[in-house]
């Protein structure tokens, strides 16, 4: 039986969206429990979200400085494991920096950081502290996303040609014709978010998930963004001619204002031998094309998949998975690096994204910029 | 904030395939904590099971005798708050029995007992303990099932004239041609699975969800039910007409050599003003479709939706919830009475099926297998 | 180089809805061309019909029975090939007759008759004349039935044990709140639709199309009608139970009543091997389901389907064929037949339904009618 | 009553693709004939397809020139009304030339030309000729495409934003590694397919389909054309960003090399109130999307569809309308435009493609060329 890990949390306090998805993911198997938090730079709130999640007082922190500072003083069978990194994007590096250099393993939403300076930055401090460092690009935890990634490695595509992943919401829509009604929004405030607005968060996901499936890197792109609402200070649909090394040939877009979009982010990949297709709405099946026009439709939990898939499977088929349990296959990935960690062995290979795919989601969207303000050349991804 | 609430458990040894939702589902919201178990009838299976979970030894029981009687002597501040009763069907009614009488609440996995009789029984025992008794018809759970409900019962859909809800499942198939292979499945084995087979393991399942949905009570049905793998002891296919109270008429039917269908439960219904449809493996939808032709799909996690549906949608939309959630808004509900109970508080009434839930279920098996052996005739369903 | 057939036409009148169908079905590949015709029991309106038509005034008649004298009166090089019977159900018969005892060819809308034992006295003049008798169940024209009546020919699917057909329509629901609107509907009026509404429609369909693909025969049904609609004359609601010779079991059923469904004919079989489904409104497509739970969709075009599949299709893949092109497979077939008949060659085995096929669909309203009114009981087949 | 009106052919010999298509699409509503043709540049092919199709050999042609020049040479009441050409792109202009200038009206298949000076010098002949002239984009003549035009033309969309079109096919991906296999393709070959391959063939349609149903038009467009068939003289793959004139971005790509794709064009259309969505594999539907997220279906034959939608719907709904039947309502409105030409009244407006049409589409691909050629600039549409 293993122990559980001792959590804690840097923001997610009462009414964030993505920390009580951290901590249900965290928690699912039985492996964490949360027991220290630093929930919100507002210290009343940080102690009410304490408060309803039932936590030692002494354990709910006015700052993550403070916190990093205490839970480092407490005695080592009782600090905290890790921390996890839920603030707004312009939070994750400080907080990364201050619990790493702290001693600290840290998960971390993403992305990684406000720009690839920060970004390179950051990736010092893990490699200087040694410990483990786990990015939530967490669509990379569904089964049939490990499906596609084991069709792909293993070659049963053939050589792949070309990719399609596109990743459209419409939430922002309606601040078009409205656009006090976005007012205080901070993924709109390039303070807190950064460089890019719709593909610093969801474009990001999209290079990472092709990229976790195949492996192709991007040489160059060329990159048109929009900002259709007028209050925005960033872009809010962007598209993206990409070229692979090797290659490959991709298209990639990522949108806040496709009306009625709610979260249908997709991939299709052409090898030479078979096309896949994944939809994140509907996680739990594989779409395999081959030349002769069959579809072939694979589920979660069917006894052909690979191991990665039938392992990060937590019901058999038909009994559908969701995002949870996606996000959880993420977090027991970094348990197992954390568990290794703390124990003092080396820190195991594991399937989960990690600071360089933090490094290369910076990379991305700052040659993104480059390539829009060039008014749209093809660009050398940045490295 | 909420106290933990003090989870014990009968059943899901390692290996079993429901105890692990159950603990998943009863944890997910932090609202529970899994202190004490009866894991297996072999008690060295119990133990590594217990180890496995961390779980103090000594609350790790050799029977559930055992641990009803051990628990109930433990301070009230100690003491298992609830009981999750996840054996085969046979052992519902002998747990339920024991831990009501010893004064815990109970959640209870379905069909509800061995026989209508049985049944009643439990039933008078869970009145005479004034504890709360849930049953697990998950199904129930989802939000868009929550939906559907809401719209039949709030008069949308006008009068209801028409369902068809079906269960097939396949994987049985195999077993026609190689029955060797079935050997030892509990399933199939009337003395632990009771008098049905697939119309105990899926079709209460159907009736349940119609009538959760519609309110709609069976007055007569009519049922052919049928073994095709020869070493079964009961029957893998049934199929069955119903005329509902009030005058509905339905199709319902369930099936465990639907070769390769996994777990698409659906259910059709029928109004005079509108139709709907929700589909169990694409669970986070539901279809509305008006007389003109125009079908409407609304999402899990969308503003328009009733109170019960948003309550129990844990992300926003576009983000899928699965079977796991939906399970654990079971639990999220029958916490709600537990606490009340554990409070000495009036038990509210709670979104989470119950004792009468199983007894209409066990009433609805007893009624297919009078109608079958009529050689189909109307058969009015026993109460 | 194939002549061009001389049609002839009874019924199919402005502003009738299957009429035109047969026109564009028989005309497609430039086999046939519409010459003669009694559009309409109403004088005028025939003659109108004809106008539009463009057809010769001496060749639009005010009858069926003026027509199928004046035709046969007309030198063997100019009369008619054969006569497209298309009027409501009362009229097939006296139609038919009445063409076939002069000597021609008969195509024959569906369902054939008003009783069996009409349907059996039609049979005889069919035997006696010699003629081609071809009877529209248009829906096995499809290209990807004839694919799954392939795999269910040719052993693939294994021992077929569960069939679910349906057939479920919802126009009528309007009229359960306002009959009126129902007024002088031939389809509610039993003395020209015959002894069953919505199963004569439908449900005749729906057996046709499980015989079609399985040749699979019932042996016994257990039938609940229902009418929903106050002043309809007949049910317009159909569940059924149905056991197969040979042992498979099936559940059919067809409804003019569920609110919003526009014309979702379909079909699943399940045998020990695969598990297929064919939908009408996505006709295209063939999915195949195996025992690992693996679906597979197959597509019109595609180069691996059977001979009677690939040429069934008029466009390549991706390329939709619709209702009108399946019809016209009909067409094609009969018209292989008619060709003998006409140069007094044997009439050959053709790929479409027949007088027989039409025998069986009244022996099957017969039998639902018998269950029916003798309150659910297995009911042997009529035959 | 119309008078049929005489067709003749150019191309479209046996074993041809497209011909037999145009030949249906023509004749289905019994509006025209095919009396004359020259059907292939082999004469000997030309006068078998001839007499296959029951023509009289004097008006079997060995050429388009002899044809033009003998049907011209016949009466009025007896030379053909229109030709139809379907050769393959190279044939186009000559052909429309020929015919053009020897007073005939002309349906063209696509893409128009083999470049814009071409396109342009065409546009001149049918000016001065003032003929009809209606090309091909036949994927305008599906009714949901219809109603998706009416949405976008009527405001209900609200003012467009974002366009994503895309046209992939995975029939050419097998020559990647086998090229010998693509020997003598006529759409690899630039002196026969023009300057574009994918593009040209596919990406035309897309162009055409997005200003069909908006009226969007391309102010300036970035193209990445790859070529992965080694043999391809053209290439096999394109993606494009652009920009319309009033704002709105667009993605917009074609493809012959993803693997397993049969035909599924499809276009979403975002506005500031709803989203469209249709594609050409499920065509009888439209999507429209709101910003709660709603998606709703819409049907063919549906009576709250616009004029056009219900007029281009040959059948009720849930009657599939196909391929043919989208295509033959091009023919349908070229036929209004005809018969008003042949009665010497102004050609009305008709909903079908024409010159300027084509002239765009050459435009569009000498665009993407000088794009792509520029190494990925904004280029400015041509005109």
């Amino acid at each position: 039986m293993k122990r559980r890990l001792r959590m804690g949390m840097v923001g997610g306090g009462i009414g964030a969206l993505i920390g009580p998805v951290h901590r249900m993911a965290a928690t699912l198997d039985g492996e964490a429990e949360l027991v220290a938090g630093a929930f919100s730079s507002d210290p009343a709130k940080s102690r009410a979200t304490g408060r309803e999640l039932g936590l030692d007082p002494d354990r709910v922190y006015d700052s993550f400085k403070a916190m990093a500072r205490a839970e480092a003083a407490r005695p080592a069978g009782d600090r905290i494991d890790f921390v996890s990194i839920v603030v707004p994007n312009a939070g994750h590096y400080p907080a990364a920096v201050a619990f790493l250099d702290a001693g600290f393993n840290v998960v971390c939403d993403k992305p990684l950081a406000l720009t690839l300076a920060q970004a390179k930055a950051l990736k010092r401090h893990v490699e200087k502290s040694g410990k483990v460092f786990a990015l939530t690009h967490n669509y990379t935890g569904y089964p049939m996303v490990k499906q596609a990634r084991h069709l792909a490695r293993s070659g049963k595509l053939g050589t792949i040609n070309k990719v399609v992943v596109e990743y459209p919401q419409g939430w922002m829509t309606g601040f078009i014709e409205n656009p006090k009604n976005a007012i205080g929004l901070w993924r709109m405030d390039p303070k807190i978010a950064g460089g890019a607005g719709c593909m610093g968060d969801l474009g990001t996901h999209a290079e990472n998930l092709v990229r976790y499936i195949t492996g192709l890197e991007i040489e160059d792109l060329c990159a048109d963004l929009t900002r259709f609402v007028p209050t925005n200070g960033l872009e809010d649909d962007g598209n993206v001619l990409v070229r692979y090394k090797g290659g490959a040939r991709g298209v990639l877009y990522a949108s806040q204002i496709s009306t009625g979009e709610e979260n249908p982010l997709s991939v299709r990949i052409y090898g030479t031998r078979l096309g896949i297709e994944w939809r994140q709405e509907d996680p739990n099946y594989l779409w395999v094309k081959d030349p002769a026009g069959v579809h072939v439709r694979y589920s979660k939990g069917e006894a052909n998949l690979c191991k990665a898939a039938r392992e990060a499977g937590r019901l058999i088929w038909g009994h559908p998975d969701g995002f949870i349990e996606a996000f959880a296959n993420l977090y027991r990935e970094a348990f197992r690096a954390i568990r290794a960690e703390l124990a003092g062995r080396k820190i195991p290979a594991c399937d989960v994204p990690g600071i360089d795919d933090g490094v290369v989601g910076m990379a991305f969207i700052e040659t993104l910029l480059a390539s829009h303000r060039s008014r749209l050349k093809w660009t050398r991804m940045k490295g």
